[in-house]
């Protein structure tokens, strides 16, 4: 069994907000930062699936959990495990703690493997050999990704699929989604820096170009978000941030 | 007279766009976190600017000259000096070395000092002692940002300034403009890897849950950009791309 990956990270200038802590986007982009790069460090990232088996991996579902959001300069200590491969999903943990040794986030996600001719998820099984003694032994650190339904959203916008949106594939940036859908609550929510449960669930891909309607709901101190892709007339992500 | 400062790069997924090399943005904001350290390390960085004169360095314009744009994973050597202060103006220089030791990208950049308080610019020679004997005795490795007047924006569309637009100051974030304005050509403009020239001018301001109008307009192989504040009435922000 395999030991669980720390990664230093420091918060700076370009990782906050106007209230001088780090947005959920930053802390979602070191999670996913430190999922490729120990992906990569135990021999399945990308760069392997890619060359040797034609396949890539693919964030399904998050949840972040956060119970403060650190400040401007706070040095953080992000840990990273995989506990477990089923035949659809492979499950990658995270918790984020501070200098002084207290978890202050927690996060769950799901990544599916793709095969990038076919476009169809693989058994992710039947590559045991890739992870055989890799995975970590401890427990997930919170709940799992909840299932995200649709709810009446009061409030759309639409925007088109952009440069500045777009990664090396022509497909919406992960963390792009989060911002469109974050950036539709008033400015004010984050002034005061509440504890909260962030979750996503992506169920579609939007490429260049496309029209995007983003929806925003708030509901019993839940905030409810859609990205649906006009053109496809698919919803494309859902997210939810439980403020507690 | 001091030396030029050279901070090395190298530039990683998040910097590349679908072609797989660098963004104007993300050489753009190598060049102003060189501009912010190195200010620090000579001792006339916003940090003792601000707390101890009440006023604060603010980018009036630049011009960026890149004869190709980095590939990802390539290493650079970024070079920045300031050669002059006038009353008014104080200008800091860049040059973008690649591995070969080959110069594949200028600018000059031009900064006013500004007081918080009366937000109104001060004289930058009226604090010689902050910069004496930290000047380089270098020429600009270009010719200086040209004046931009408006032109016929013939697309343009609206937006509101949400929370991932702004700094801490709750003011449109600098790289931001230039991404929204980007953000207005077709896509394929950026996949033949084009040597260009980039001039922008900032003129005003723009705060959180503003309503922007983005223009733009293509003429003679020059791309014409205008950020227009709808809510000041006012020009925010105006940038061309000279394609060479």
């Amino acid at each position: 069994m395999a030991e669980k990956t720390l990664i230093k990270h420091t918060v700076e200038p370009q990782h906050v907000d106007y209230t001088l802590r780090a947005t959920l986007c930053a802390i979602g982009n070191f999670m996913l930062d430190a999922a490729g790069s120990d992906a990569h460090n135990r021999g399945f990232g990308i760069d392997v699936l890619l060359t040797q088996y034609g396949m890539t991996w693919v964030l399904s579902r998050m949840t972040i959990e956060l119970d403060r959001r650190p400040a401007q300069y706070e040095e953080l200590l992000l840990c990273t495990w995989v506990n477990e491969n089923t035949r659809l999903i492979s499950t990658r943990n995270f918790e984020v703690v501070d200098s002084e040794g207290v978890v202050i986030g927690r996060a769950v996600s799901q990544w599916c493997l793709l095969n990038v001719e076919t476009r169809r998820v693989s058994d992710i099984t039947a590559f045991e050999a890739l992870w055989e003694g890799r995975l970590c032994d401890a427990p997930s650190p919170c709940e799992a990704p909840r299932k995200l339904l649709p709810v009446d959203y009061v409030s759309s916008r639409e925007r088109r699929v952009a440069y500045s949106d777009i990664d090396f594939n022509c497909h919406v940036n992960t963390m792009r989604y989060i911002s469109m859908m974050v950036d539709s609550m008033p400015i004010d929510v984050w002034r005061e820096d509440r504890a909260l449960r962030f979750d996503v669930h992506f169920l579609h891909e939007c490429r260049a170009d496309q029209l995007l309607r983003i929806g925003y709901a708030q509901c019993d101190g839940v905030s409810h978000f859609e990205v649906f892709n006009v053109d496809d007339a698919k919803a494309a992500c859902r997210a939810t941030i439980e403020w507690r």
